[in-house]
């Protein structure tokens, strides 16, 4: 198995991406810390490039690139954020990029990932399988392909959320993180063992989607068919090897939410902070408010890990009355 | 007269509201300033306490209350950002706050004033003049009235949104802001003049409402009936004596944009950018991007001021298609 990758590679990825990646403002909401009775800190990955965290991992893989990867171009499959932050990642660093899309994706991510100036194939899901399609075209074309969270310089990246969080307000009790493939959660948790470490590290995953849950307790990865959830970039079927290791190493727990706490959520980030967060954005939150740990009188970080919803769609979800 | 106030003003209202008031972030977006071909800071008060920069000059007039002001209380008449501003900063600071509010006021308004321990009297702004009403109860209670925008302390805590502006990102070539009454316009001028004194300093308000520009022009106030525009913030008359002294030494120029331009800025902060922006608060970005300044390879700055808008109405304006 490919070791590891470590807080020193955060180090080195938080080097890699300065002055490309944005570094994102920590928000405060004075009326949710009384209400709650502790000190919240949000790191706003809503903010980051391209409207989420992926920006940092694949922006972060991609400058590892040598002359001939550079040269030969990069392969991704994804029909959400990793497919716009590979595409903006290549196009920053001149390197040519595929992206294998579902033909029933969006309109708009499609559009979105072209603006980057992302190659969009699209491929028949119901026909294609995905994987194999996009090994083959990585394959003819000698394209390095970068996997949306099973890859070392994708968690290190990743990571640097949390480096930057921990830099700019000091240690803290909890630290609250969404979980789909588990990459930003094992990425921050690298740098919460380094920088904070008796900080308890939280992975938050929809409850339709428990399978890193299921995993983290039975201590053996559990695959489950694609969960039915709003937070779309949290449907994985499974954590990889890699992230497996490091979550059951450095995370304390993981916990589920409903996808009612999770409109609950936009609609507080829209009405109290003013930001528009994407459904997936709001597992940190969620989990932090609903996840019945002890966080009263306690310093807790939650990050936000994306702004990228339709606005037709989020006008639907928090416009209308509860 | 009352004498104007200076940069020292701004710079001892900055001392005063520290560790109440939030320091916003500058955001940036990369797609914006390819498009513009300039470098483009936001300085996003809509991240500010209570949703907007009101709060900064609420709370240094407040702070500098002696002991019976303290004991007879504030009163301030206000359907809007004012109302909230006036009634948090009071509650923090032990003061009572009577706030006037016209009855027909969206009744969220009147909930979050009275959330922050405002005292709402209601009254009828077809029978009753809120000016005469307000200077009524002053006496009777003893309260001292703090107007919008027609008050040095007021004027000066504006201020301190462009004063950090400067202090985090150094000098600029424009800096564009809203104008309503001119409270946030004049105090930025003074910080502007002292930290960057070649900056340009531009008002923009809504094409409806362009007494401002009349005034400026002019040289003299002038005033007209309440403008109809979406930017409800800007919905003032005239200037007063004090904003218009300032403007006239220290504004370099005063733009108008249409109601359409502000809907195109919310749409461009809330696809773009992820936050949620109030029509007012799109008004600086709408000039800086349709007033015709040469602002190409320039640095630029543009306040967002406010993001409290109904998340319904929000909907309804970012959410249909253009």
């Amino acid at each position: 198995m490919t070791p590891l990758p470590t807080f020193s590679d955060v180090v080195a990825a938080a080097e890699r991406i300065r002055g490309h990646a944005h570094q994102t403002p920590v928000l405060r909401s004075s009326t949710l810390d009384q209400r709650l009775a502790a000190q919240v800190f949000f790191k706003c990955e809503n903010f980051q490039r391209m409207g989420a965290f992926k920006f940092r991992g694949a922006f972060n893989a991609l400058s590892r690139f040598d002359a001939a990867q550079i040269q030969a171009g990069v392969i991704a499959f994804s029909s959400g954020n990793h497919a716009q932050a590979i595409a903006l990642s290549a196009q920053l660093l001149g390197i040519p990029a595929v992206i294998l899309m579902p033909q029933d994706a969006p309109q708009a991510k499609i559009d979105a990932t072209r603006g980057y100036g992302g190659d969009v194939i699209l491929f028949d899901r119901f026909q294609q399988d995905r994987e194999v399609l996009t090994r083959e075209i990585a394959a003819q074309r000698g394209m390095t392909l970068i996997p949306p969270f099973d890859h070392p310089d994708v968690i290190a990246g990743q990571g640097t959320a949390a480096k930057e969080l921990f830099g700019e307000v000091g240690e803290l009790d909890y630290l609250f993180v969404c979980m789909g493939g588990g990459g930003l959660l094992s990425g921050c948790a690298l740098a919460a063992r380094a920088l904070s470490p008796r900080c308890q590290v939280i992975g938050v995953e929809p409850e339709a989607g428990n399978d890193g849950q299921q995993s983290f307790r039975s201590g053996a990865i559990v695959r489950i068919p694609t969960p039915k959830t709003i937070a779309d970039g949290a449907q994985t079927q499974a954590l990889s090897e890699m992230t497996f290791a490091i979550v059951r190493r450095d995370v304390q727990d993981i916990l589920t939410v409903t996808d009612a706490q999770l409109v609950e959520g936009m609609r507080f980030f829209a009405e109290r902070m003013k930001m528009i967060v994407e459904p997936t954005g709001c597992l940190a939150f969620a989990g932090a408010v609903h996840g019945g740990l002890p966080i009263a009188s306690k310093r807790v970080g939650v990050i936000v890990s994306g702004g990228n919803v339709d606005l037709q769609r989020f006008g639907k979800l928090v416009g209308d009355a509860p």
